[in-house]
């Protein structure tokens, strides 16, 4: 167990990062952030900031020696990253073993089937002559995903017919790829977990999510899936985490279908934008949850303080942010981003209903 | 109202600045803490830092001009310091009124009792030579206190009987002083209440303190103080704060007597430590509370969430906190401070019971 004034160093100086560090000095510890953005919305709440590339071997080692454990904010980190940080001796949870599998959505989906996570049928796509063939297997619309470093919607594009392959090819700029069949999903919902360095295993309750332009918009608890299910999405990734020796809060996404079937979607890693609620709405929130994994502390089984919505707010909608003030039911959280941009994350509300 | 993005400059770098400033960025403002003691609690969770005495007016300045509104974190701020904030044109809230009454225990009963608020009977003590007859007036047993500058009871005396005088006087180095006569009460209780800058009114549930060697020790909620009492203490504040033109977090500990009656005893012109539970249970804390007040955002009334205990962990309880993380129930705090010593708050604890 880290002891309270341990350094815990964080990949990324984004929001995660930034309530990452909230939770962090809670609990006593210092919090060093590693980022390349100048100004980080994680710098501006942590006790010190390495600003290098996450390419910059240096950097890393340096970083490395100077904090006690290391955890990120996004999956996305460059393998070369991950080994320099192991090759300087860091303690890194979870284990880059994880950030591999979720970078590429084919080894992502392929080892969620081999854990016993049934998932929509797909096709590995190298080349735009892959895409008709996969089409007329998978059945039309598919979803044509760049393999890697897609995130919000981003580097994605529908396929209706044979004829949209060129321009779905052109969309992703021909990048590596994978054709998901279409989930006639009745909702979609995550299970964000925690594993502890003992093998101890939480889950928050389910959330219920709705996206709006492949962004997540809307998350709800508790989650209209019956409670059979949900036990059922537990139990799976609790395998899952046992099986990648997993230490941290992990979050996966599903379809869950009419039948009461479960389609894993996606892994992320990490701390999730759909348990962005626990802050308020639970006794424990999944940010101190990772904290607690990472410094090797027992972990606590969250509980659901009452039904509740947390909606993001997206670009522009955070112009809206008086209004959402003078609202005595709304807890504000804003990022520190400075820039409205489309589709940027810029704050979230969580109101109990 | 300060948009999301500004400023909030916070004098004092302790665990109260530090609480604060995590409030404010979560609300999404940038926090720089102006503080006397490098690597300050408050200063590891800030965007910025000004290391310099509160009697640096050259540094006041400064930090008077890099920020949109200024707050502190304890009432014993130099009357200069405010001067020179002021002088600069910072927007000070609370203003130095307040700060002033509360500094100086005379002043400060003298106000309370002449905004409503009735006390234990007091005596100015100028000099050793009036113990004495003070102590025949009050009663013995009665409390020799310095003016100015006590806290977690420092520079506080018992005075049992005339052949006490001596030794209390010496006791708090001859320091200009007050005698209180004892109060005779059935709990201790305070009420923490915010008031906006557009005059709105608001209140913590009203808070049941247990104190140690003068420290509080332990909060619990809900008070077994009658509805009606705790009704009447927050009127009375409410009328104190209208009267001082007040903005920000007060607090008030009562004195709640055995028929019902209430002694003001002191006041705290900022956030308390028996309100360091609305962190965890109630919607909105008292930490967000100050900041939306000083950021001249709405308030919101808030609601306890459950019936709980608050502990504090002070000087070696704080080597206890292996076993408090590995209690699910316990939502435990730590400063960040470095050194154990005996009497220091280091810590506190809250669960629901």
């Amino acid at each position: 167990m880290l002891s309270p004034g341990a350094v815990i160093g964080i990949l990324g100086g984004g929001q995660l990062g930034r309530m990452l560090a909230v939770a962090a000095a809670e609990l006593g510890f210092d919090v060093h952030i590693y980022t390349d953005e100048p100004g980080s919305p994680a710098s501006r709440v942590a006790a010190k900031t390495t600003l290098a590339s996450y390419t910059d071997a240096a950097a890393l080692t340096a970083f490395a020696r100077a904090v006690d454990a290391v955890t990120f904010e996004f999956e996305n980190v460059p393998a070369a990253a991950g080994e320099a940080l192991l090759a300087a001796g860091a303690l890194v949870r979870p284990g880059p073993h994880a950030l591999a599998i979720a970078q590429d959505r084919v080894s992502e989906k392929t080892y969620l089937s081999g854990a016993g996570l049934p998932t929509v049928a797909f096709e590995a796509i190298d080349s735009e002559a892959d895409i008709t063939p996969a089409l007329a297997r998978l059945g039309a619309p598919a979803l044509l995903k760049t393999r890697r470093f897609g995130y919000d919607g981003k580097g994605q594009a529908w396929v209706r017919s044979a004829a949209d392959a060129v321009a779905a090819w052109a969309a992703i700029a021909g990048k590596p790829a994978i054709l998901e069949a279409k989930a006639d999903f009745v909702r979609e919902v995550s299970l964000i977990a925690a594993r502890g360095a003992d093998g101890a295993f939480v889950t928050v309750p389910l959330c219920e999510n709705i996206h709006r332009d492949g962004i997540l918009a809307q998350t709800r608890l508790p989650a209209a899936t019956a409670q059979e299910i949900a036990a059922r999405a537990a139990s799976d990734v609790s395998q899952l985490m046992a099986k990648l020796d997993y230490v941290g809060v992990l979050t996966v996404e599903f379809f869950e279908l009419a039948d009461g079937a479960l389609l894993a979607n996606e892994i992320a890693p990490r701390v999730h934008n759909s348990g962005h609620w626990t802050q308020n709405g639970a006794d424990i929130s999944q940010f101190e949850l990772q904290i607690r994994a990472v410094a090797g502390w027992p972990l606590a089984q969250p509980r659901l303080l009452g039904p509740l919505v947390m909606e993001n707010l997206i670009g522009a909608e955070v112009e809206n942010w008086a209004a959402i003030a003078a609202d005595p039911s709304a807890r504000l959280h804003l990022y520190g981003k400075r820039g409205v941009r489309p589709g940027r994350k810029l704050g979230h509300v969580t109101r109990f209903v």
